[in-house]
């Protein structure tokens, strides 16, 4: 439901070069975890049921590659519009397909409140958007801020310091943004081309040509803005991390195999934090269906049959149909457990071969197989 | 050699709570690839041979864990002092064992700039510490700086928007800083109470008490400081990215052995960056105490030999000699090259269990042995 009854659409950008990267790939457009970095903020919009319209906007030379994306991705709700040369003229862009007809193949429907997001912030929650969207309603505009890092100093024309600001009076300007759009359009349509060229904070105009102050929400701290390489490093683990943190596995219904079954999920809960489950054998089963649709991404088959390629393959083709590879890589693990009580392994090269082949394939898929071989006395 | 022939000492404040990660451990004693962070920043400090003495200010509670770390890592030059309940105290203590005879055992040589230098932030190198250093001699003072990374706003009592900073104006402030001793050491006597307990910027006690404008002088972006969960998660890619840098290929005499021991190099050098160097069979030879004693953490040892552990022990005590894998930790991968033509693979399990026993015991002391079969036609 959208909060308080009020019609929401977002306008992200996504404009920027990412010079401070210190690569040749705008970081919008960088891989996490072989995903660009666009698309996980804009999965984040698009999850939002109460949010109408997602507008992002790319310079003209990146057109075609946010189209693959979204095309790539299932992305929906999205509508692409190209940018300016600086950040106040994308977003003022982005603006105008709600207000001018000349701009969109199709005039959207003008929401009353517009939350403005960045392209390279990935982690923003329904919770703080809702905030924002709430605050702006009340207020006209509203941002989400941090506490100061760094103490900020203003230096004079020598190179010197001139004055340090007392960090707790100031705080960081972040993202999600949220304002009742006929105040950010006005603001928009009455600055200045220096605004537009210089500029760089939507609530400085909103406040400047509307003399609307914003109200200021507290965010946490996942709100911040990937800027730097170290970023995406950063990036890339918090989602790894949450990736991680459920395992279903999947066993036969041999004995043995399904006592391993049980065994298994009660040492990974003692070691790491797993969310561990069990299913038997049948592999229509609902139980498994409902996983597949939930946010598990790691499976681990246990069974006793050597490279059980069959039930491997049939495994990936349910993960498939589910379309979570599509946003995140799933990692399946094939167990093979020898409970034959023999002293040595013995693994012909043409099985190898044909489950390197198979892993190869399911590769580009987004599904990531892996064999493994244990020996249980 | 001291930049401009200067005596330069340096303090480490490390006695911060760490309460913006969400840990209980202090930031400045998570450990990153094993190793504590503070050890990171102690040791880019201890490696620049022109800083006499390092002075680390720790919580009184953590005083014993941070002799212990001083004493597993290696660490010289180093002096632990008590810190204060606030940042501003726990530097003050820091300086006062050059002045003080009550604050130190035995009072160290009094230098003529300072560097001060947070725990928190494991990348500084040479260049920028003389760049502040050279900075201070000439002004009294100088601190790095960098861009703000977002707009700075200041909030009104209603928490609704004051203003906005235009950003081009402003920078962060951020570490290493350096003073001329007489002067951080004068201003920090000066100062009232309430900077004590409530200030964070030196730069600010610099010119508030002996009207010294600090040298701003630009940093590079890997100066910034751990504050969150992400900047270790950021800081861990970064030296794992370091370490993986070289990699050192150990080849056997053997005719077919010594061509994939050619051919590796060349083609891990066109598929990620690799200094790759090859070396012959000879274990004492001079090139390979060479690289133990240089910048490689990582060994991939080609033989025809089937677990050829008394080779891999060997590399191993050299290693440990070598006092590299102390700091960080070392990969050693053995490789079994099996050119016998067969068509399937046959490992005792009396092997394996030899192998895996030897590498958890390697393990321990920060060198990870793996092995690794290939059968080659």
């Amino acid at each position: 439901m959208e909060p308080g009854g009020v019609a929401v659409s977002a306008v992200l950008p996504a404009g920027g070069s990412g010079e401070r990267l210190g690569g040749a790939t705008p970081k919008q457009f960088c891989a996490v975890q072989g995903r660009p970095l666009v698309s996980y903020a804009v999965r984040a919009m698009e999850r939002i049921s109460w949010i109408s319209d997602i507008i992002v906007v790319v310079s003209p030379e990146n057109i075609e590659t946010m189209k693959t994306i979204v095309e790539k991705y299932g992305h929906k709700r999205v509508t692409l519009v190209e940018g300016g040369i600086t950040r106040h003229r994308s977003i003022f862009n982005g603006l105008k397909v709600f207000a001018e007809k000349e701009f969109s193949s199709r005039l959207l429907q003008k929401p009353e409140v517009v939350i403005i997001h960045d392209a390279v912030r990935p982690f923003v929650e329904e919770d703080i958007l809702s905030k924002v969207v709430l605050a702006a309603k009340e207020h006209g505009a509203a941002g989400a801020i941090r506490p100061l890092v760094s103490t900020v100093i203003a230096s004079a024309a020598d190179g010197c310091l001139d004055h340090s600001l007392e960090r707790a009076r100031y705080r960081a300007s972040e993202m999600p943004q949220a304002f009742l759009f006929d105040i950010i359009y006005e603001a928009y349509q009455q600055c200045t081309d220096y605004d537009l060229d210089y500029g760089t904070e939507c609530l400085h105009l909103a406040l400047k040509y509307c003399k609307t102050n914003a109200k200021l929400v507290e965010g946490t701290a996942d709100l911040w803005k990937v800027t730097y390489k170290r970023d995406l490093y950063a990036a890339e683990s918090i989602i790894k991390d949450n990736l991680s943190q459920e395992v279903c596995v999947i066993t036969d219904a041999n004995e043995t195999v399904a006592q391993i079954g049980f065994l298994l999920p009660e040492s990974l809960k003692s070691q790491i934090k797993v969310e561990a489950v069990s299913v038997s054998q049948s592999r229509n089963d609902s139980q498994l269906q409902n996983i597949f649709s939930g946010q598990c991404y790691n499976f681990v088959c246990v069974n006793d049959k050597k490279y059980a390629i069959q039930e491997t393959q049939q495994l990936v083709h349910m993960l498939e149909k589910s379309d979570i590879p599509l946003l995140y890589p799933v990692v399946l693990i094939s167990v093979y457990l020898d409970i034959s009580g023999n002293n040595s392994f013995s693994i012909g090269m043409e099985e190898l071969t044909s489950i390197k082949k198979f892993a190869r394939e399911t590769k580009k898929k987004n599904i990531l197989v892996y064999g493994l071989l244990i020996q249980y006395k």
